[in-house]
């Protein structure tokens, strides 16, 4: 796990409640997504509708639950191997992976309910010896 | 960020699908809760309609996502303090805390989109420095 996405309607307003809780940005795209360092992973905000987007999945499914986990791994191809072996143990590949206009490559599976992981190369995103995400 | 609990429909199928991703259960109460450790964070499964009971939340609402993230803190106290905060910096109260079952205190709140966050004071789960959560 290394870092979770919550889909958010108002990316402002969301960004003003995480800051009031004492959380500061560590990495922003103005007006598009925000990133905060927390304990050895990240968390992100992100357009609810990007995300579903992002994801493969259309925002009004009312299995979309707003939320993504993701697990980064260290290279394009063990991003397939992943997603590989998600569909062996009985997940659903739900989008599958591709380049990323953001420099990386990454897929979605789905668990037995539904619950939806991001598998991602990241260049921009370094993992340590024990796979905790840092900003950089 | 210390842990992440994914409501499931059929505890089993979910642990043999995680199981079967090479993921080794750290710690059970049989039929009715899993752990496992993470870097840093535990994640945990949990059935969906118990995980929504605990959050104060109906099931069957659209808005519930099946999955909470959790904050731990060291003191009940602490506990008491975040979700003051929290709602000072515009969530909502889902449910209030109380004395838990396993021995510690908690209660929940929403962000502005709706995403529930459980604020708990765990005996058993020990932070580290960082705020790193383990199974002890």
């Amino acid at each position: 796990m290394s870092l979770i996405t919550l889909g958010v309607g108002d990316l402002a307003r969301a960004r003003r409640f995480y800051e009031g809780l004492g959380w500061r940005v560590g990495l922003a795209v103005e007006g598009e997504v925000l990133f905060f360092q927390l304990n050895g992973l990240v968390l992100s905000l992100y357009a609810r509708a990007a995300l579903a987007e992002d994801a493969g999945v259309a925002e009004a499914e009312s299995g979309f639950a707003g939320i993504t986990l993701a697990h980064n791994v260290r290279s394009a191809p063990e991003v397939d191997a992943v997603l590989g072996e998600a569909e062996r143990a009985g997940g659903r590949i739900v989008r599958p992976a591709r380049r990323a206009e953001w420099g990386g490559y990454s897929g979605y599976f789905a668990d037995p309910d539904g619950h939806l992981w991001e598998v991602a190369h990241n260049p921009g995103f370094p993992l340590d010896a024990e796979g905790n995400a840092s900003l950089g």
